[in-house]
């Protein structure tokens, strides 16, 4: 159950939204490894160590709650403790995330109408809703959900999340809420969940920064056995990945999305190195901004990630399947022709490296000046 | 003795120089780290390793020759051959360094030309001539030089660069030459390089990303004796800092000069590294475009510094000396004012850790349409 309003936070777009799984028998959470993370990041990641189970979860838009010191962890207390008594659960049971302006305290009295206002219909099916209200520099409401047959069980996985800016690597850089049906322990739970966000979210950029309040959640009602939790494991990952190439191709001032796949690596960790560097390229972004098969900046960023050895005279490059590098050397191509081909807006960006047999993808997406005009003044 | 013309490589501008160094006693030199660098880099660090003493600099912009191959190496090893014999020094004694496109061959004949051209007056003291002749997307020629005494013998460093995109962290990042008379080794001089790099050029970056031909060399006639290796490593670091401001200032499309100070840390490894996230950040380098004190993506920034703990209730930050938030809470401050000030073309942004005693700078520049205007279509 979902749904989603306008509670004043923000001026008028919708601000207020929830997940409601009174039947939830696991969950499991990742969260952002900033420091200054919010203390609903702390609230949800300290609950679930105490194998706490969420039941609801309430999540606002238009204020992050973070730098809000004291009466910003009270808020959050006091936020489980409203949402409880509506919704009629424990206040442990309840989830809390938070998105938008940081070090401005929470507007209590309008949350606390809204919490009671979406607890009149606690059993809504607005999960489109929800998607709107918890959208922030978001240009669309982002959701998946696939059904997939395992053993002889059909199981599903469904979720919504938002992200455009302060989208970075190595964590989970967004908000995600997803549920399944799939009856698997908390436990099974996370580290399924852990694993899919590695090869998703956090293989997704849009400006190598990260928010303080990020976060994916997953729920799950446990009515289905599991079969094969490897083949959980991906329907999962794939739905994970439908959200991450939908934050991405919504990124700050993006127009295009940029699916870099790193291949023949000695290590999938130096496959993902790789890959993170060419997508988090300032030069390779604007390049693709422009329709330009600027190979050498592509070359560059390959050469320029850390910790990592790679052999020029064994790299191909490939541009939408054109190869313009061959074992380290420039191929001539029909400069006229790429361009064209770079005019699409699913820019597919392919390395073989030649020095093993592990691959990685990666998704980002151009830069503008798009990007600049929505940042230059955000407050 | 130093000069610079075009001799063809770009269709008008200034892109052949030399520096000659006649009775060079030693000479170090800093390379970048990126894998798929120059032919003309790996010459230049293997003639170090083998104990050479550079007197000769031939460096061309409007062509990297990087990604080139065997004909790549090939034409740094002729060019060392040419330039030895028209300037009658051992081909062995020259350096080389190449910047502009990647993947390109030389036009050699044009380059040869060039250097029998420069070779008839090899004594010229045209530095401003050859800072002009080593720029690509640079606005600005850039040279800086400083003669301090130390004991009662009055030592001089001078010294060009260039860089202005494709300039970023962890490496030389650009090219940059320098003169010295200080009678050193070339492997104290070597030590007094690599330090004052990485606390000057290695502190500055204009978008995160390493080029593939960037170095940093340093000769020295040896004429002057040294009586404190520390005084003079820190009058080579004023000039390395100096040079380095002068590269962020003219980052592709800046607008301003941010100079990031962390204060308190528990390592100067720490602080470099939450100075460098700071001043790579899209984020807070829109901002300051913008001129908005958005102190909250400063905090993102820090905390998202990865391999460093800090302490959120103990941090406090600093806008051009205005406290915003203090011991990890926000403070009161008049936005109208601080926005003003923010309006400067140096901006002055300080973080406090209260974590111990080390400090670190670096240097950047903002984030504007321009360096979307210069790098969608580079070539």
């Amino acid at each position: 159950y979902a749904s989603g309003m306008h509670c004043g936070i923000k001026p008028q777009k919708k601000d207020l939204a929830f997940i409601y799984v009174p039947e939830s028998k696991a969950s499991a959470g990742v969260f952002t490894t900033n420091q200054f993370c919010a203390p609903c990041v702390e609230h949800n990641r300290s609950s679930l160590r105490n194998n706490q189970i969420f039941k609801l979860l309430i999540v606002n838009s238009g204020n992050a709650n973070a730098v809000t010191g004291e009466p910003g962890v009270a808020n959050v207390r006091r936020t489980t403790e409203v949402a409880s008594k509506f919704f009629q659960c424990e206040a442990s049971e309840v989830a809390i995330a938070s998105t938008g302006i940081i070090g401005v305290q929470l507007p209590m009295e309008k949350l606390e109408r809204g919490i009671e206002e979406l607890s009149r219909e606690p059993k809504a099916s607005h999960a489109d809703n929800a998607a709107q209200a918890i959208m922030t520099t978001d240009l669309v409401p982002k959701s998946a959900g696939l059904k997939r047959t395992i053993g002889d069980v059909e199981l599903s996985v469904a979720g919504i999340a938002k992200g455009s800016g302060m989208i970075a690597p190595n964590m989970a850089t967004m908000l995600g809420f997803m549920v399944t049906d799939a009856d698997l322990s908390s436990a099974e739970l996370q580290t399924s969940l852990t694993q899919a966000v590695q090869r998703s979210f956090n293989m997704m950029s849009v400006d190598t920064d990260t928010s303080t309040s990020d976060m994916v959640l997953l729920f799950s009602t446990g009515t289905k056995p599991v079969a094969d939790q490897g083949a959980f494991q991906e329907l999962l990952t794939e739905v994970c990945i439908d959200l991450a190439k939908q934050i991405a191709r919504d990124g700050e001032g993006a127009e295009k999305l940029i699916e870099v796949t790193v291949e023949q690596a000695a290590s999938e960790q130096e496959a993902q190195a790789i890959a993170k560097s060419i997508i988090n390229s300032p030069l390779v972004k604007t390049a693709v901004h422009g329709a330009d098969p600027n190979w050498g900046r592509v070359i560059m960023a390959v050469g320029k990630t850390p910790h990592v050895t790679v052999k020029p005279e064994q790299c191909s490059l490939y541009f939408q399947d054109v190869c313009v590098l061959q074992n380290g050397l420039p191929l001539a191509f029909e400069k006229a022709v790429l361009r064209e081909k770079l005019r699409a807006k699913d820019i597919f960006i392919r390395v073989r490296l030649g020095c093993g047999e592990s691959c990685a993808t990666a998704w980002g997406c151009d830069l503008s000046k798009g990007y600049i005009d929505i940042n230059v003044d955000y407050n």
